[in-house]
């Protein structure tokens, strides 16, 4: 007997399909037939729960947001001394695993895809900046960080170490992987917090 | 009468068409006959210094470097103290006028367009990365750095603040200006040099 998929989980599954055309063809092959046919559904059945690509892409990029977000809530909360729980944080915000490279990707070419498109996509705005700002400014308070540490300055420099280290865990992940990732990220942390 | 062009002046020109397409219509647009159009060419005409899209495509990236490395051998070679220098070079490496933005825009799309593809293009690869590696090697030497700064993991740091300024730069420009660019590099060369 065939497993039972409700609507949510089907359109997951459909999601999940682009972002491998995606991944395979980039975004010119990301059309709803190469999609349908990845997806093993008839293009009637996929514009059922899509119409068009654009609203498929959306759901597909919501989709990746919402996988990040689940795993950083995880790992929030857990019961962790401050800088260990914050460098497990910002090490889930960098694709170290074969899953988040994906999603890395596709984030990528996706937002490549976007950047001359005259609508305006919310996914291509995440959260991560207002979050970074508001921890360091938790931690300033908490008195946890040295005491010459701009925080907004600060919340600025170590958005940029995050999305940079994404950026080249994706471009050359033998390099940037796991191990590499966590050093850089706990010697910057070492460095703006008061030693313990 | 008509400005005299050179062949190579005439590639360049070209090549500015084509970057000029990928910023309005993504690289999905960028096609011989859109950048022929764009250059006031005849697609023939084009076709006879570039015969093939990715021809065009890997000598437009090419200029994005040539013309980065020249920006930088010229603050390179002017006489300033080794910091000042540095954050002076450091900022070349960022997008923040109206040109080099755009060549960021090229650059990012590039990049994610050939992501999937099996051809190899050098133009990706750029020498960032070692160049930091030796400079902060010299600067280590010169006993500029501070005694506890270990270079490799300060490389790799380094490497992830200017490519994540840049990314953020081309996606929130009002933001991530040169004001903002030069105050972060500032502080984090602050946190890596001897106090003078």
């Amino acid at each position: 007997m065939p497993k039972q998929v409700n609507h949510e989980e089907r359109k997951q599954l459909i999601a999940e399909a682009m972002w491998r055309v995606i991944l395979e063809q980039g975004m010119a092959g990301a059309t709803l037939r190469n999609v349908a046919k990845e997806a093993n559904l008839s293009l009637g059945s996929l514009r059922h729960d899509f119409p068009t690509q654009e609203g498929l892409l959306i759901y597909a990029m919501e989709l990746v947001k919402e996988r990040a977000t689940a795993r950083i809530m995880t790992v929030a909360m857990q019961k962790l001394p401050p800088k260990e729980q914050i460098l497990r944080i910002l090490i889930e915000l960098i694709p170290t695993t074969k899953e988040t490279l994906a999603e890395m990707e596709v984030w990528f070419a996706f937002t490549a895809h976007v950047r001359h498109k005259a609508e305006e996509f919310d996914a291509m705005h995440d959260s991560i900046y207002p979050n970074i700002q508001k921890m360091l400014g938790t931690l300033k308070q908490a008195n946890l960080l040295m005491e010459h540490i701009p925080t907004d300055i600060e919340a600025e420099r170590l958005y940029a170490v995050v999305d940079g280290l994404a950026l080249h865990a994706m471009l050359d992940p033998a390099r940037v992987n796991l191990e590499r990732v966590t050093e850089v990220l706990q010697h910057h942390l070492d460095s703006i917090f008061r030693e313990e």
